[in-house]
C-alpha cells in the first residue's frame, strides 16, 4: 500500500526531508506532497542580505531548486501558495488553504514532516506596522526591500534594529549601497552573543565603516508621518530621523499551529524531537528552525535558526522515513558572518554561556596573522579560546579578523566536537605553508597560550 | 649545580627546545649553548621559494629570531658558524669546529638536543656538481639562487628537477619571474604523493602556466660547457637545454654523525625517539627533520621534514628538559602548498598508502565551490576522501582548488585525528554563511558522498 507523506514548508528542512525520502523510496511506495505558503522553494535565506546589498544581483540565484525540479526530478507534489492552517492529529489530516483560489480542503497523511521555520521577532511597540519598516525574513521580504531601495532615491538614511548576525549583515548591505546607517540594539555592543572584548572589535569596525551605533537602548517607538510612513526611530533619549527601517531582531520558532494541535514543545520553545528527529507524536517529524536541538557543550536545549542545521536535520528525517537510520547529534553553536572585510566567527560557548552552564574556565585572546608574517597578504586574526579549568577542555572559540580568518573556526569546532583539551590541540597536525599560515597556525598558538593559562591557574 | 644543555642546530627544532627549556629553568639552573654551522638561526625554510620568486623581498624577513635575540632575551649562547663534527657519547662531549677561526674544541654536556635537520637528495650522476646547479635547502642556498637570477639576465631557461612540494614551489617561483620552466620528475605526474587523479589537476594547472612537464624520467646526466657550467639536462630521450637547474628532490635526515656516534635510528632512517622525544641514549633528545615520527593512520614510522613538526617536537623536548611533561603524539601527513592560484592540500593516507597499510577503502571525488555558488568569488574546489570499507572511518583527504580551498584540509585533519567516520562527519557543526561556504560545506558534501559510497559497498 502506498504511504502518504505530507510536508509543511517548502524550504531547506522540509524539502531536504522530502527529497532524501524519495531517494530511498519510489513513488509507488511513498506519495509525497509538500505545502508552501510562499512563492519560493528551497532558497538561501542567508543570502538575503547580499541580495539587498546588490552583491547578488538576481533573486533567482538564491533558489537552489524550483517547485518544477522537485516535481520532475523527485516526483514530489509541491503545492505553492498553499498554507496549512490546522493540524488534526486525531484524524491525521491537515487543513490546507489554497491562497490563490481562496479555498480550503483537508489532506490526510500517514507521515508528516514539520518544516515550519521561524517567525521574525517584531517589537510590540507603537508604529511597528508603519510603512517603510521592513522585515527581512523571507525572500519576498528581501525582494520588497531591494525594490524599494532601487526605486526610491529618496532613501538616504536607514536604521537597522538589532545587532545580531542579520542586523550586522543588513548594516553591511546598506553601507555597500552608500546609505547612512544607524544600528540600534539594546546591548552595550553589537553581536552580544560574543564576549564583549571581541564584540568591541566588531563595534570598532562598524564605526570605521561610518555606521552610527546607538547601543544600550531597545526601540521604544516609531514616529510616522500622515501617510503612516516611518520618519524616526525612538530609542531611549535618541530620536533618529530615518527614511527606512530594517528589523533584524532575529527569529523564533513558528510553532503556534503545532502547539494548538498538541505536538509537544521543549523547554527552549522549539518542537521537541528525539535523536532521529521524531516528535512525540507517532509518524510526525520535525526539522529546521522550528525544532529544538541539543547543545553538545552546554547540554541545554536550544533553538538555532540556520540553514545548515535545517539541511542536516531534514536529511536525517528523510533517511529515517526512507527506511534508513540516521540521527542528528546536536549543535555546538558554530556561526560565521562578515562585515565588509571583517570576518567574524564563533563555536561552542561564550564566557557567559560557559558560566551559565556551570563551567569554570580560563580564556586567552591571541593576535596573529592569517599567513606567515612575512608573506604578502598576511592579515590580522584575533582568536579567543575558552578552556575549562584543570582539564583544559576547549569550551568555546571566537575569531575576528581579515580574509582567511573566519573559516579557521571549523578546525576549532571539530576539535571542540571531540572535547579536545587545548593541550592536545596544540600538537594537531594542521597544514602549514607560508601562504596559508604562520608555522604555528593561529589556532595552535591560541591553544598553546590557553594551555599555559590552564597550567598557570592550577 | 648548573646543568649544561648543548643544542646541535640553530633552527626550528633546536631553538624551540632551547627557548622552551629556558622558559622553565633559569640560567643558574641550566646553561644552554647552541651550535649552528650556518649564518642564520630560526628561519623559515618553507619561505625560500617565495624569496626566490621575489614574493618576499628581503631574506631578513624569513628569520624569526636572530642569535642576538636568543642571547639577550633567552640567555642562550648561540655560536654561529660552529659545526659539530663528532659526538662522543662516552665522554658526553661534542667536538666543535669554529669555521671562522678554523679551530676545534670539545664541549661537554649533561643533556643534548639533536636538531640536525636534513640533507638534500642529490642525484649521483655525471655533472651534478656543475656550476649553475642550485640546491634550495638552506637560506644561503636561496639567497645564492636569487642573487644569480637577479644579476644574470642571461638566465631565461630553468629546469626544476623534482615534482614534489619544493619542486612545485620552485617552478612557481620561476614562472613568477617570467622564466621558461621545465619540470622533470621520474613519476608519471607531478606531486606523486597525491592520488593520480588529483595530481593530474596539478599537472593541468602547471601546463596552463606554461611549465613544460617532462615526466616519467629521472635525470640521467647534466651536460656542461668548458667552464663546467650546466647547459642541458638529460632525462631519458629528452635533452633539455637550460641556463640553470634547481634541484628540488626533497631531503633525508641528517644522521651520519649521530649514527657514527651510536645513537640508534628507526626503520625509516630517522633518529628513533620515544613519546617524549628522547633518543635511546640517556639525556639525548632529538627533534625536527632528523627524527622519526609515528604516522597515526598507517601506524608506520615516517620521516616528515616540515617546520611545523620541528617546532612542536622542539617544544616537546624543551618542556621535558625544563621539568614539565609533554609528548609528541605523531603525525597524520598533513601538507599544503600552492602553484600560483591553485591551492593543494592533503592529510592522512593516499590510496596507495592506504593499500600499503593494509586498509580496504572506498574513495569519492566531489566538485563544489568555496562559497555559496551564487556568491561573487565562489571558486572551484575538488575534494577527494578515502574512507575505510564497512566502518566508514576517514583515512585520507586531498583538496585541490582556488582561493579558500586548501585550509579546509585542517578540518579534515582534525576529524581524521579523531578517527571519525564520514557518517559522523557529515553532521559536524561547521560554520556556514554564503561568503564562506555553500550551505553544505564542501567538506560535508564529500563526507556525505563518501558515506553513500561506503553504504553502497557494504
Amino acid at each position: 500500500m502506498t504511504e502518504r507523506l505530507l510536508v509543511i514548508g517548502g524550504d531547506a528542512a522540509g524539502m531536504s526531508a522530502a527529497s532524501q525520502a524519495r531517494k530511498r523510496r519510489g513513488r509507488d511506495d511513498l506519495e509525497i506532497v509538500a505545502f508552501e505558503r510562499g512563492d519560493f522553494t528551497s532558497y538561501s535565506a542567508c543570502g538575503i542580505p547580499y541580495l539587498v546589498g546588490d552583491v547578488v544581483d538576481d533573486p533567482a540565484k538564491l533558489i537552489s531548486r524550483t517547485p518544477e525540479v522537485f516535481r520532475s526530478d523527485f516526483d514530489i507534489d509541491v503545492r505553492m501558495r498553499h498554507e496549512v492552517v490546522e493540524i488534526d492529529l486525531d484524524r491525521r489530516a491537515l487543513k490546507v488553504r489554497d491562497l490563490a483560489a481562496a479555498t480550503e480542503s483537508w489532506e490526510g497523511f500517514d507521515q508528516l514532516v514539520l518544516g515550519l521555520g521561524s517567525v521574525p521577532m517584531r517589537p510590540p511597540i507603537p508604529g511597528a506596522d508603519a510603512r517603510g519598516i521592513h522585515g527581512v525574513q523571507t525572500l519576498g521580504d528581501g525582494i520588497a526591500l531591494r525594490d524599494r531601495l532601487v526605486s526610491d532615491p529618496g532613501v538616504r538614511r536607514v536604521v537597522v534594529v538589532g545587532g545580531g548576525y542579520i542586523g550586522l549583515e543588513m548594516a553591511e548591505a546598506m553601507v555597500t549601497r552608500g546609505l547612512e546607517v544607524t544600528l540600534v540594539d539594546r546591548s552595550t555592543v553589537p553581536l552580544g552573543i560574543f564576549d564583549e572584548d571581541m564584540s568591541r572589535l566588531v563595534a570598532d569596525a562598524l564605526t570605521g565603516l561610518g555606521v552610527q551605533l546607538v547601543m544600550g537602548h531597545g526601540v521604544d517607538a516609531f514616529e510616522v508621518d500622515a501617510d503612516n510612513h516611518v520618519t524616526a526611530v525612538v530609542a531611549g533619549d535618541h530620536v533618529i530621523p530615518t527614511d527606512l527601517v530594517v528589523l533584524g531582531l532575529g527569529v523564533k520558532p513558528n510553532v503556534a499551529m503545532v502547539q494548538a494541535a498538541g505536538v509537544p514543545l521543549g523547554p527552549s520553545g522549539g518542537i521537541a524531537v528525539d535523536q532521529q528527529m521524531r516528535t512525540q507524536v507517532d509518524g510526525v517529524w520535525a526539522a529546521g528552525d522550528c525544532v529544538e536541538s541539543f547543545h553538545r557543550v552546554s547540554r541545554k536545549p536550544v533553538v538555532v535558526a540556520l540553514g545548515t542545521h535545517a539541511n542536516k536535520q531534514g536529511r536525517t528525517v528523510g533517511v529515517n522515513i526512507g527506511g534508513g537510520y540516521a540521527t542528528f547529534p546536536g549543535v555546538i553553536g558554530t556561526a560565521v558572518t562578515k562585515v565588509c572585510s571583517l570576518e567574524i566567527a564563533r563555536t561552542g560557548v561564550s564566557s557567559r554561556e560557559a558560566t551559565d552552564a556551570g563551567f569554570e574556565f580560563v580564556s586567552v585572546v591571541v593576535d596573529s596573522t592569517t599567513r606567515a608574517g612575512y608573506f604578502p597578504g598576511a592579515a590580522p586574526i584575533t582568536t579567543k579560546l575558552i578552556a575549562e579549568k584543570r582539564s583544559g577542555r576547549l569550551l568555546g572559540a571566537q575569531i575576528i579578523g581579515q580574509e582567511g580568518a573566519a573559516k579557521r573556526i571549523d578546525v576549532l569546532a571539530t576539535a571542540l566536537w571531540h572535547e579536545m583539551t587545548v593541550d592536545a590541540m596544540l600538537n594537531l597536525d594542521l597544514s602549514y605553508a607560508p601562504p596559508f599560515s604562520p608555522v604555528w597556525d593561529p589556532v595552535l598558538i591560541a591553544a598553546r597560550k590557553a594551555w599555559e593559562a590552564v597550567e598557570a591557574d592550577s
